[in-house]
């Protein structure tokens, strides 16, 4: 049936992977076992809910009542009384008039892009922005303006001259160096042109505000009239998804125009229950919020101290270069190997083309098991990493 | 802290919104409830596997075993050996060499599309495509030729004189009308011009072929070192999420440069656990795929014989054509009240601009259910119904 020819198809794959593979750059999926776990600084279940006896329960309560699936389109059969108490619950915790929760927080970010945007609109974007705000301002039709990493000058002169709809987006918590970006001074440009202000609070939620209400909350933003939130389901909150926070009015206008939610199945019952469980549970215990906050802090001061090149962290993320993508991947390895699971960014994942350790903090790290962390890390350091280079 | 100004940046929704309601257009989500549920003609839960004990329990397990979430992407934290146990079956149930779990369906298009096109990339998609075929081909550079919809010859002419790599895309059964693609000519017309075929086998997944094996095995595409498939977890297999389904070094490809992939949450255990019982039930209990398509067959035959506009189904899905937006909004409704969920498409989730009915057959429906239910809509149908337009 095949000839040849039909094998050749994607010979050209074979290079790239040959180019990957010079570069220090391939890529593989590590399966995890559920019993030998490492001591986890690599995923971002910050809150420590993901396999909370409540939050599991949650989980496994909403299949049995609403099944495994939505079994379609939040328009169509996808939108159970569950997701509904969920979307009321968050917009209130988060202070927002109302919220849409969507399959992940890549399709909340294309939703919000693609519905906001649109042909003769601008985006102006932050140049560190994730990769899901990237290719919702691709999908958008609108034009882009791309400006140098938290500064608001720069986005102040991108909004400057705009004849129509305009909208400024940034993560509130950058995933790969964790910095927080410069709220207040963003919406007030913002303010200035008439611009929408959008932000990807994804790793803000849960670590920043008041008991974990987030970035948006914390900067006074939240609930404005001008400001759209997005969220993650699947951080914080230890479970999947992904929501957007806002006035009504945008609220509904995704539900009419946003693809990812026209297009693509409800999130599955067991997600938003579990989310829904979480959430209760953060409201119930907000000194997780700052419990985590109090973890990064201390392993960058005890990095930081070893001569490490480490950032101090706005939120949960610390990042630490290091001098190679080879060296980030031989040092994450011998963390592994000493039975602790770093975070290994490397090109593309970079913006800046550096490679580091990417180390997250967790409310419920013991003071015990952060001794351990930290003092691997450093024993395992490469001796240029001090460098930062 | 805010002035008037802010309040004004959303007002251009309003009247988005008001044309919205002059056309007939309005869409609004309608929360089910977990008791009073209707006799189900609209969801993609073709194998009724949703709610099925097993299937539930698999879910529960997995969260009990692997928490709620997958804590962070596939390529940090969220592959599980859970993960690699579900993408091992799957891939050995659809016949292909290698498998790759997702968050979504959508996401799982915009891996392959986005990973295998770029630019001077050649990508030939169907008129009738899903839109996160669509979203999938805007988002990943290439060139890309519309042809009309489930005609080989036009993807043979699209395919002439390109010199670069290039691919043909198709839904395997296309969404809205439930027709299948004519995969046999489409490879043929691929093989001739050294063109990839990737097939997007969301609805053909546990309906068609052998056991429900997908439309790509019952075209004998399967396996074929020149296509790729995706297909749903949140259908057939009653859970959420997506996958990509080709030979090793395709799915070797996007581990290493699909962005919805690297920059993505790997998709939830108990999403994970719930496809993987769905799929070991459908191993052993292949008649649900013979069964889905004899409901359908039977409930094309049935409104047809009312003289209403049904298309014959090519799989589970039957379209019924409405006179416009406002009388399939009223006929869904009148179901509704009836009992009878059904699905209501209208611009612009229709290639066409014609409204219809969106019927979906399931596996475990009774011959009773759908007795009534075929009742109901002929007893519903709008008067002009019969007409098409």
């Amino acid at each position: 049936m095949h000839d040849d020819r039909d094998g050749r198809v994607f010979d050209w794959l074979d290079a790239a992977a040959e180019s990957r593979r010079r570069a220090g750059l391939v890529r593989e999926l590590r399966p995890r076992a559920a019993d030998a776990a490492p001591l986890d600084l690599a995923g971002n279940d910050y809150l420590g809910l993901c396999r909370h006896p409540e939050v599991i329960a949650a989980a496994a309560a909403a299949a049995a009542e609403w099944g495994a699936g939505a079994t379609g389109s939040r328009l169509v059969t996808g939108s159970t009384a569950l997701h509904a108490r969920l979307e009321a619950e968050l917009a209130a915790f988060c202070g927002f008039e109302a919220a849409l929760v969507l399959a992940s927080g890549y399709a909340a970010n294309l939703a919000v892009l693609t519905a906001l945007g649109g042909r003769g609109a601008l985006i102006v974007s932050d140049a560190a922005n994730h990769a899901s705000l990237i290719d919702g301002c691709r999908l958008s039709r609108a034009d882009v303006a791309v400006v140098p990493h938290a500064d608001p000058d720069a986005f102040a002169k991108a909004l400057d001259d705009h004849p129509g709809r305009a909208l400024a987006v940034t993560d509130a918590v950058f995933s790969v160096d964790g910095d927080a970006a410069p709220l207040t001074a963003l919406a007030a440009a913002c303010r200035a042109h008439g611009a929408a202000l959008v932000v990807d609070d994804a790793h803000g939620l849960g670590v920043l505000g008041e008991g974990g209400r987030g970035a948006v909350a914390a900067a006074g933003l939240a609930g404005a009239p001008d400001v759209v939130a997005t969220v993650t389901l699947s951080k914080s909150l230890g479970s999947q998804g992904g929501a957007v926070l806002g006035p009504a009015r945008v609220i509904a206008h995704l539900v009419n125009t946003a693809r990812t939610l026209i297009f693509d199945t409800g999130l599955a019952p067991p997600a938003a229950g579990a989310a829904l469980g979480a959430l209760r549970l953060l409201r119930r215990e907000p000194a997780r919020a700052g419990r985590v906050r109090a973890v990064a802090a201390e392993l960058h001061r005890r990095l930081a101290a070893a001569g490490l090149p480490a950032t101090r962290p706005d939120a949960a993320v610390v990042s630490v270069r290091a001098p190679s993508p080879e060296a980030a991947v031989r040092w994450a390895a011998d963390c592994r190997a000493a039975g602790i699971a770093v975070g290994c960014f490397r090109p593309p994942s970079v913006p800046d083309g550096v490679s580091r350790l990417r180390l997250t903090a967790r409310a419920d790290l013991t003071d015990d098991q952060l001794d351990r962390a930290v003092s691997e890390i450093i024993r395992t350091a490469p001796a240029a990493g001090g460098s930062g280079r």
